[in-house]
């Protein structure tokens, strides 16, 4: 899964960030065709201490954004959790991941986890299954490629979902009045007579 | 108070992160004496976007690592807050200026607001002022040199608290057992009578 970035005119890299597990996923894009570049994920749950999980964090995304050279980053970041304690340690890990981008200049996106879901499958209630599938389908990825583990697709589908959110044309949304229409479109303006 | 850092057998930073305002103070030691190396705090309240926020923490955190070469980095961190969208923000801060430290390789402390208190002025419901009252005190600082923002004092309270938590001799303790005592103290051992 490894190509040359060289030839991609955008590489998107997206993240799931997790105090146990983190997935990572780059999609490298050529005009409106994604492809993935690489995903997987880093375990982190070997490590006992929360500073070496966090350590660990920051030179693995630090590590992939100097070899993948992403123009974005893309975030999985839920912002409901169970209690104050666990949400403490998200943003910790969350921190880190983006310390990594910020400190490249690398905008960051987020996205809910209901979104991401809303944008791959079309159903914000849909398994990681069946986006692990979707994504499978949309990307074409061969099935002995396809990661074990669901932590690295939820962060591909976080970066397909930024490349879906940024490639809608402004266009799409109409113009916001007839001025604005004929401010974009001076030749649809009938000539007055004299 | 800008000392040549090179005097210090041991530098020691604190760092109190918050989303509004973030205080740091770097506390140099020789032998058993500490003192006020620099403190002050970056406002951030001035950025509009969360991410301005970490860019500038990260930024300016590492900026004072890079400055003040530290041994340590303390950390106050509130382990309750009002609510999880809010714990999650401050772990985002605190992760990111945790960042900043772990890219360099500095072992980091953290310390809650109560022992902070509790360290520094015997009383774990002494108030901000009286935290920054009893480090001038301390540290000799002159009145002058106080910061109008206690989020500086606050820091390099974590600071001072940090360097007692880690001065504390081991022997204080006491012996664990009689076995102990004795590996320690061979000498204490009446010779046998053969």
């Amino acid at each position: 899964m490894e190509q040359d970035i060289r030839q991609y005119d955008r590489i998107i890299m997206g993240i799931d960030p997790g105090t146990n597990v983190m997935g990572y996923g780059v999609l490298g894009v050529n005009g409106k065709k994604p492809e993935v570049i690489v995903m997987g994920v880093i375990k982190l749950n070997r490590f006992e201490s929360h500073y070496l999980r966090l350590n660990k964090i920051y030179e693995r995304v630090s590590g992939l954004v100097a070899q993948y050279l992403p123009d974005e980053l893309a975030i999985e970041a839920p912002f409901f959790g169970k209690n104050v304690q666990s949400m403490l340690k998200l943003g910790r890990a969350q921190g880190v991941a983006m310390a990594a981008a910020l400190s490249r200049d690398i905008p960051i996106a987020e996205y809910a986890p209901l979104s991401i879901k809303q944008a791959v499958t079309g159903s914000g209630a849909a398994s990681k299954e069946q986006v692990a599938n979707m994504l499978k389908h949309i990307l074409k990825i061969p099935e002995e490629k396809m990661p074990h583990l669901l932590d690295a697709t939820d962060a591909l589908a976080a970066a397909l979902t930024h490349f879906y959110e940024t490639g809608k044309p402004a266009i799409a949304k109409g113009p916001k009045s007839w001025a604005d229409f004929l401010a974009k479109n001076p030749d649809r303006i009938a000539p007055r007579r004299k």
